[in-house]
């Protein structure tokens, strides 16, 4: 649920500038890619560039523009099938796993669809322009978010389709963040006291219903490493044998890597005897002081036995989360996505976003690199399958 | 982690009793099966009478005669390889999909195992009789443990094999328990106060690695009722076309039931016009007033949606549970099955038991009609795959 | 189609007398195995043992019994579901791939139902003594032809379910049959000359429907083996390294080896560096001197390449079958199994025995030790999928 | 086997001229697309434009440049890797189901790649000015002929990824060719007289190796259609309902039809009530009096049922050939695709083009309206699965 207080005090000169904003870095994301990148699903887990620019507009269209804008008109009749995501409310559309097989509409014709809506957006500014509390105010909220985290989508996914390749082609060599060196041997961990906390969100911004209610949980001692697992340690695990190792995984992580031959993080490959790394700036050594990332649930589980210790609870992350930095990646934990006490749904289409996902995902906590700029927040969940790799996802460690 | 107090004060007579009436109930359980029912696999779910009585006993041959009864001969060195199921720690094994494959070791074999087994357990008992706390005790109560499981899978996957027959043979006519009747509209919801529970064993006796530790835990207010929820009441959901509308499933839930075509509990079938419920005397109309057995968590979870309740948590139930009856089913929560604060796996094969499978299930509490007698506590946490269907289980619902 | 004369020519007696010796050997098949051999089936494409009984049972019951004998009551109301094979005319049946799952009807009660049945044949036999041309002859023929092909499945299935099971247990001592010897160095070609043959089935006894119509082919000169590939030969073909390299094979085969792991002949293990061979005997060292025994057409094939030869079309084989001795494998042919010209289907259910098979199999020729006396013929036209090794097949080459 | 004559009769400066032709048609079909269009894959059985025009450059640069042009360098190194389609003796490959998640090289460079291909075979040609019969002329003769199907399969690839999209994009309203009006009351039967008939490919041009040997068959007598079946004729036989007749198909056939959902053929959709069709000119009404199109060997073995007539074998299509019309679709028949007499593959990775699919598929005739003209001739012998649709695929009747 959105918290209401702050929609009515945000002006909507400022909101329509958002939206600009937002609107904006989703296609300069995009920018370094050629008509061809755009195109291809390289799994069913994510989707096409493309169908991120298209379906975003979607949102828009079908929430704000139909619903709230008079006269107002859709771009296409079939767009709606085929850029709905899983909407049930919604109707029908496109299957996940046949996104990658549309070629059409074009990118500019999917271009051309996102300038018709944008300019649509403005009339709605108009014309509500003294409204103070306009009724689409929530579902614009929202649509920022979605998008936003779309934007975080096109930038894995971007990863995925490129770093899949046999050419191992470079997006680009200045990206809009840089990764930190970490030093492993001055790792420290910070003690927590048994005791009551406070967990879900609490303020004055916005907010997704699955960080409602705040709560009071009871938390037993515990401490939590200050900074995140390194590649350098995390080749160590490697060369342990810990992936042929069964007493360190889950059992249903145990049979993933062997069924799926998984010997590494995604992006790592073993070249002429030498670990080489696929980033955005193309394929380059491992660099052993950068934060380890694109690791499973099920590969934070198996390092933190080999380690000796184990992953924190999301209730741990959070309670601790103000005595550590966090932002480089989305760290696991060993809590599964459940809702929170006193936890609601929205009615309608939109109250299919979070809860109708609430089984059989791990939630991760934090925000990374390629988070989108004032997007996440101290009690911000995510969640992942247990077995996804193709986020940018770390391991901080607890005991 | 087995606490060790009782092990201390049980009496090896005792013992020795205990553990002849546990295999004694198990070759009860099998007393009406034809030779033919010990033999088959109907999915890979479950597997054959037949191996359960040998797996059982291959588990004292393991873990205790071939460890600590001096001059121990196994049975036969190829049963280690047939009858284990998970233990990785303890060598290769039959695929669980291929258990239903294997005509030989024939059922009198099996029997002649088990008995060559019990003489020499019997051996045992004589051999360490002046031990105040033989080496080996704590296996045996987890192999008692185990076994009563393994009772209690006997009885649903005996009715299962019988229940997707053709020809819906009957088991018996005399069961060692009897359906408690439930007038549906007398429902109370029992008030609990906002404040610390206690969750976890606590006493003298065995409990598993998985109930430990006990631990302090922060609840809201909420109210649960005081007895479950009957055929009549699901027959009515049912009848509301609540397996067709997508709004009241968990997506992965709404999937599994397209996906597989379920539209009812298993063993009900809609006959000539009217519902049927398979039970294991045979096929007979739908009780509307008996407790709703057979769902998943998924129809768990819709059918407290289309009440506008929800299911409890673990907690939640187990900080009510001395306020109602419970022990008909094993009753559906909205709890991952996680480990608690300070939960530690044992050392080697024993410690695959339960954390290893802590990832993608949910916890359901309580007992169930078919639990073995005295097998069950108030902190007991059995998990199931969330879309299983074939376990005793039903629902109470929260709010 | 059956050709009528011979059937007109049969007496009643003998008739009688024939029916009785095939469902007699039926039963002697079955003689050593255990209640739980007959309940189990190890791979969708065999069938359990007790499925073979009823099965042949069934067909009797329904296209002779039913039709025929003047207030015949069927056995049992649902049998005829559970062991329809794949008659569609006949209605709904049990899907293939569930056959092993029924424990029910027990062993017992199959064996009555065949009591059963032949009585009702006794009196079938009795009641239409003074007739010269019964209405059931037909099918009654083709009854018998049925279950002297479910003899030859019954051994085949009976090998495989005992030859997968991992304590290889033993058949019996005493087969009906013995393996002959071969000595690989005296084989010789037999040539045949250029010309005009008649192929298909000519005389006066029965045949199928898809040995007809007798025609003539041309055929070019070509040579053909007067002895089978040995158990030694194929031998070197695996120590060649011939599993491994892709020019021999055809792609799909090539597919199908590397996605099953297939290395050798089916029974054949490498067990301690010594190459041993599951028999009906049990587990023994291969006999370089015996026929070479359960290999694939791909396995044909790639054999055939290597040597430089080829396999015989079944026009070939036909032509040159009085000069050489077979009757030990069913023969691999480089020939499709289709119809010859002027094939025509039977009305009804009896249609579907052939015809609808023809399409993605291969033809096999010949008999093979275990084809029941009198069933096979030169004309005679097995066929397989091109990947199965479950049969006694073996290889023939030709150039 | 390519007979040597024509090429030694063939001039290098008709060959260059071929050559450039064959190469511009290709980029001519193309012409329509937009760049999207060339990168997807829309099933596994197809291929995207993109790797279709690599791919017939790979052929030139590896089997004539990299062996005949001295100094001559590969344009990328990887590319053999990404565009090599089956020939495994000439290394690994992308795998058939990956081809559509390859967005680089883009279209731009796979263009570039085929401009320096055609430059460095116009050198070859320069090179070998003066050669009467250069070494590199078979290869040379086999990758026009290559090319030449790889445009047939643009035309259907094309046609699939366009026809399944939800907006129905036309490829373009000006096609290289007419739809031909079928008058299906006006057909009639050629008699041909049993006797001996000669098949396989005679005469001076270039044949493939599966045409070879020429040899004698003996035919019965038998007639056949003059013209082909018309979608009116198919109407018919859908409005009969025999898609939902099992007695109409092939075992095989029947279980493809359920398994898939196939109630028309391929582009055939019931849209509120009329039965739409799409072509690359967008969708339109089903023309009657056009020859059916896109049906399966199983499709038209059903119709040929329903009619109570059958489908030629190849031999009696061939001997027929010349005396009726063919060239529009091609034509279904009742043969497997399997060697004639005296067949023999090349050495190496070109050996590797026909023998090694000589299994499990079916022969069809004739040509198509998107051959590419001067491809085929009366013994070409074109072969696809039995269940694939996709095909400019039509039926003419035996009996």
């Amino acid at each position: 649920m959105i918290s209401n207080k702050i929609i009515l005090n945000q002006k909507l000169d400022e909101l329509r500038s958002t939206y600009l904003q937002v609107r904006n870095y989703t296609e300069k994301i995009c920018e370094p890619l050629e008509i061809e990148d755009y195109v291809i699903q390289a799994i069913v887990d994510i989707s096409p560039p493309k169908w991120h620019l298209a379906h975003t507009t979607w949102f828009y269209e079908t929430f704000i523009l139909s619903a709230h804008l008079p006269g107002y008109k859709v771009f296409h009749p079939r767009y709606s099938f085929i850029f709905n995501s899983y909407y049930n409310n919604v109707g029908e559309r496109v299957l996940r796993h046949h996104r990658g097989n549309l070629s059409r509409p074009t990118v500019k014709e999917v271009y051309a669809y996102r300038k018709y809506v944008d300019e649509a957006m403005m009339s709605l500014f108009d014309h509500y322009e003294n409204e103070e509390s306009p009724p689409w105010n929530e579902a614009l909220q929202l649509g920022l978010q979605h998008e936003q985290q779309h934007q975080e989508l096109l930038w894995t996914d971007i990863k995925y389709l490129l770093g899949h390749n046999p050419l191992y082609p470079k997006y680009s060599d200045a990206l809009p963040w840089e990764e930190k060196l970490i030093d492993a041997s001055s790792t420290s961990f910070i003690s927590m006291e048994k005791g009551d906390y406070f967990i879900g969100y609490e303020g004055e911004g916005f907010c997704f219903d699955n960080e409602l209610n705040r709560h009071q949980v009871h938390l037993e001692a515990y401490s939590i490493a200050d900074q995140l697992v390194t590649n350098g340690e995390f080749l160590e695990f490697i060369e342990d044998g810990a992936y042929s190792d069964f007493n360190l995984w889950l059992d249903e992580g145990w049979h993933w890597l062997n069924n799926n031959k998984i010997t590494a993080p995604l992006y790592w490959d073993k070249i002429d005897g030498k670990w080489m790394n696929y980033t955005l700036k193309g394929l380059m050594p491992i660099n052993k002081n950068e934060a380890l990332n694109h690791v499973s649930f099920h590969e934070g589980f198996a390092f933190a036995q080999w380690k000796g210790m184990r992953l924190p609870t999301e209730q741990e992350w959070e309670a601790a989360n103000k005595y550590f930095k966090w932002g480089e990646r989305w760290e696991i934990t060993r809590s599964a996505y459940l809702p929170y006490p006193g936890f609601k749904t929205a009615k309608g289409a939109i109250g299919e976003y979070n809860g109708k996902f609430m089984v059989n995902q791990m939630t991760f906590r934090g925000s990374s690199a390629v988070t989108s700029p004032g997007h996440t927040r101290f009690s911000y969940r995510n969640f992942f399958l247990p077995q996804l790799q193709w986020q940018y996802t770390g391991i901080r460690l607890a005991k």
